[in-house]
């Protein structure tokens, strides 16, 4: 756990980014396939058969646990309670039709614009 | 904006996944690189020189703005929410030395359990 | 529901001030003193046994709640949630022996400066 | 701060009372007044100015700031966060023409269901 621990250069490093791109993907893949599936079948099922206001319940609830994990300062809870929050807005991006790559190329039109001048023309809309 | 608009199949897809990747590996890179930074040179500088306790903050009122965007249901703010989400969860990582790549792995080994039966094991807890 | 109401004014007036006083200091002492209940005897009873995240958790839900609500505009679930938001706000103030009336006292102190002095003073802490 | 302090007893208890419910009936009657007043006089007014939308976010802000507050389990960050999220909910109450008169009402309708049956009514909607 954590970009420092030891054996994690070299061709592991490569390995891993596959792994977190395959994940991220596969998972908004999978996501976007339960949309209408039967609610018995899987906790992702039973999650769109509430309808957005579920998962939005989700979305509020695991940002407070993501909260309260930080301030205990625990690594590997910071990174389960981080799943749940990345999990559930994967969830709510399938359910209107997005998904993760729309966010990433959001997040990189802002890669162009300098950190401090995004935030004043967020600020000032 | 969305999986299924036009152009989107064929070599764009594959490139497509390849963006997603680079940019939130990237973005992860460049976070960790800005623990340190001077608060006047980025938005992300200054929001380290705050302390966990600022990126928390940010962390609830993004989701609280993320749940508002989702019941107004426009698409691009729902994209662009998700995306502050994204980057706040980023930057708290990258505050405890962790990253995407750590929530990936947790969100892999979750892939070998059912959902229904993960869940179960989650409300256990 | 809502303060301009037909029959609402004269002596209604008053009592409906008494109800409120009555109703929040009430429940502040019924919160107090079932710190130590057992679980199975009530909702609160089980939500102390849980612990101050059991309640923080809570809080985190029912304001994400509260905002979908407002959102959906519908007077009837904003009261509700906002009933929900108050009711777990009052249990993690007697989670740590803290009362409905320290927060009221706080609120009387803010009233002696002005908002956005008072907002100010609280942005530079 | 806190209901176990010295000479809180006798007459000053039910001086206390009183304080608690003036405070908090005046503040829904100032919120209320503010609702079209100039947005540069007031923190209030500028809220109200900005539209719901506004009070929502901060809602979100103020839970997340509470929960950080109690997990640092600091008797007076809980209670000037608690105050930040009552101001806010009244706020949002009196944009609504609502107040925390309907909220007591909620919850005093609530003391007539045993806590575990009102959860069980609230968990089956």
């Amino acid at each position: 756990l954590g970009a420092g621990r030891p054996g994690f250069e070299g061709p592991q490093g490569n390995l891993r980014q596959m792994t977190t791109h395959d994940v991220l993907y596969r998972l908004s893949e999978t996501l976007a396939s339960r949309r209408n599936a039967d609610p018995k079948t899987s906790y992702t099922a039973k999650l769109f058969a509430g309808g957005p206001d579920s998962i939005l319940k989700k979305i509020g609830e695991e940002s407070a646990e993501l909260i309260m994990a930080a301030k205990d300062a625990k690594p590997q809870n910071i990174v389960c309670e981080s799943a749940d929050v990345v999990y559930h807005v994967l969830a709510l991006l399938a359910f209107y039709g997005l998904s993760i790559e729309d966010v990433a190329q959001e997040l990189q039109r802002r890669e162009g614009v300098s950190g401090i001048d995004e935030k004043n023309s967020r600020t000032a809309k």
